[in-house]
């Protein structure tokens, strides 16, 4: 991999996620060598795919390059590879472009989709975990209006504008919501031909209300406002199979629909070669110990998405999220200093700041440890903690000029089919006749 | 392809680009049915391309999508579509989508990539024609720089950092200085551990000056800024073979390089079913008379790119530029109304404003008719016309914002390989060894 041996200790991160980047950032102008590792080379604001999967944000302004965050930074080494496994005993990993060593190493590779074993699912459902995914649902969402067009089939038709979303979290509320405004705004004047009002949002969610994680006022007005912008809400239902298309759940229920977006779990994106013992079956995290050291390792660390730790408030681990991933990177960089000191380590206590989500215009939802609020100002303050989390300068004015044109003009204007979604699996009454 | 029949006469415009959006954009609310295929849902702004190439614009601020110019206009309807072939006697055309009549047809489908017959050149180079292929161009740029760091073989090193392009008009010319500047204030930063000095820009003309459509003063200071931000020009040099490895040329000069850009020619994107006298053999262009009739029909026109003019200043043909197509389109448009009322048409005369590039900050050529100039002032103009004709108004403030981070921080961040580009011919050593 060409990364020079030096007398400094080797620290190697597996992934530029929130948490990768975080310890990255901890250890700069310090007395280690860092070596990150990711598969893209950008970081990706995960956050906000859903506006990239719906055309109101172009995905440069969410994605920013890692080299970037490492100019100027002496000892510090971006390597593009997948890591194939980890060789605890020879603290080594197994790349795509080589094996390195390391002195410590951070597994930082956040989390996957989880499709609950169902190959079915895993073929005919979209993802929305990653840049290029969120292109492709971009992309079929339009190809399904365009053909839509095309067919006198009064089935067929609805079937390409039936919409169904499994997962009623942030990631599921916040598409259906998007959704439901192109819906409003965008799609009655692009496809004047059509008749949108056939369009269906249908959400699917297994527990018995939306954002489960959030306080109750907040599911219960997020419910509010979807249903107001027109999403038709299942609770209590569950996803079995989906065949590309009929999705087919517990109970008699079906929906004939061309698109569906699984945004109904996710797990951890373990590497190979770690202890079984170490290892959490159910939901794919890595056990690690109060400062995310590994267990049964002593210089193997998991932070963020795929780690899993213990606690008297949380049994099974944080919530997957960006927060508890932020703040366990910030306390590793500080911990892995003082290790290689010989200073006593701070165990991790997640501080949670609250959570939030976005359904649409002026509408969102806001759990504060002392304060629930819902509406316009829930909304603004939405944008703002999001707008000021984004990496990059550039990326924060791009993104602000879009969400005012976009609020302003009623209108997401990046609905471009840049790379078409080609998959032979893809519902397409065109395809089955030729 | 579900479009209704109407009393309306119906006109099918090929083609989404300059010249076809001129001709749709011409006919608004007059009483005409207004068909427009593309195999885009896109307008593409071609002029830019070679800045999504080198990562200072996101894709999705010089495209604009098609059907958003159509919102709120009665009886246009946009199909996206691949069309097959033209059927005259019938006035029918074949596309992907179905068949279609017309009363009158416009073929305004541009132009391709010229790889002047040779299967090597086309199967190994990169083009950049379309929003696609930018991106290929960006990601195989990055992709080189970091292969490039992982090799210790001296060669290998050189040729993945080794960028001919071939082709000495305003895309090759406008090419070769952003690639330069990248040189200069991206990649060294990007890349401390490779020297980049070794980076190759070489840039080959097969006439004995680059822009040898512009004035001599233009072409010479063009040369000069180009030589002083360190691109090797060749001229008088013709490429003739590339095997993915090796530039083979007229004469003993070779390139080794991984990566190889063919802006040395274009061609007009010919649709089949034509009369063969309609057709001229060495342009691949469709041969018109003076009010864009093509030759031997009375229905169909052709316009831009695609179409050839005779006429006693232009015996070849306009160039092939947006200019001439945007007038071309927009004539046509009132030509097409006066046929319709019985009216006299009128011929067309091309108004040559001018022409110009940009070959990197402050550093540009404009060649107006009474006055040419170089310099930051050409530049400024440069940005102002291109920026102008921009479509959309986000699209403007987008590329506005991208520029003024650009140019205050000499960056260019879009440096993402959001999909990367693989080609089993790709030039890999590690491919190789696999």
């Amino acid at each position: 991999m060409n990364i020079p041996e030096t007398s400094l200790p080797r620290i190697v991160i597996i992934g530029g996620g929130f948490a990768g980047l975080a310890v990255a950032k901890g250890l700069e102008k310090k007395d280690v060598q860092v070596v990150l590792i990711d598969k893209h080379n950008y970081h990706t604001f995960q956050p906000l795919l859903y506006q990239v999967a719906t055309g109101g944000l172009e995905p440069d302004s969410i994605a920013f390059p890692l080299r970037k965050i490492f100019n100027n930074l002496e000892d510090y080494y971006f390597r593009l590879a997948e890591v194939h496994q980890v060789l605890p005993h020879k603290n080594e990993i197994e790349t795509s472009i080589g094996n390195l060593t390391y002195d410590h190493l951070v597994i930082a590779t956040g989390s996957a989709t989880n499709f609950f074993g169902s190959e079915n699912i895993e073929k005919y459902t979209m993802e929305m975990k990653s840049v290029p995914q969120s292109l492709n649902i971009r992309s079929l969402i339009i190809e399904n209006f365009e053909e839509a067009l095309l067919t006198s089939d009064l089935a067929e038709r609805n079937a390409l504008m039936n919409f169904v979303i499994v997962g009623g979290g942030p990631t599921g509320v916040e598409l259906a919501g998007a959704l439901a405004e192109m819906k409003k705004g965008i799609l009655p004047k692009d496809y004047p031909d059509l008749d949108i009002r056939q369009m269906q949002i249908n959400l699917i969610q297994g527990s018995d209300r939306l954002l489960d994680a959030m306080s109750k006022k907040a599911s219960k007005r997020a419910e509010d406002f979807l249903t107001r912008l027109g999403v038709d809400i299942w609770k209590n239902l569950y996803v079995n199979d989906y065949d590309g298309k009929t999705v087919h759940t517990n109970n008699d229920k079906t929906f004939e629909a061309a698109t569906v977006i699984w945004a109904a779990g996710v797990t951890g994106e373990l590497i190979n070669g770690l202890d079984a013992e170490a290892l959490i079956e159910r939901a794919g995290r890595i056990k690690v110990d109060a400062h995310n050291l590994v267990v049964g390792s002593d210089n193997i660390y998991a932070i963020g998405d795929v780690a899993s730790m213990s606690s008297e408030e949380y049994p099974h681990g944080h919530p997957m999220m960006a927060r508890p991933a932020i703040q366990q990177g910030k306390l590793l960089a500080k911990n892995l200093l003082a290790t290689l000191k010989g200073k006593k380590l701070k165990p991790f206590k997640y501080n949670d700041k609250g959570s939030m989500a976005t359904i649409g215009r002026n509408k969102a939802v806001v759990d504060l440890p002392n304060f629930k609020f819902q509406g316009f100002f829930a909304w603004f303050v939405w944008m703002f903690v999001h707008l000021f989390s984004l990496i990059g300068f550039r990326n924060k004015v791009i993104v602000f000029m879009n969400w005012v044109y976009n609020y302003i003009r009623f209108d997401r204007e990046t609905r471009l089919i840049i790379r078409p979604f080609k998959n032979k699996n893809k519902y397409s009454f065109r395809d089955e006749d030729a």
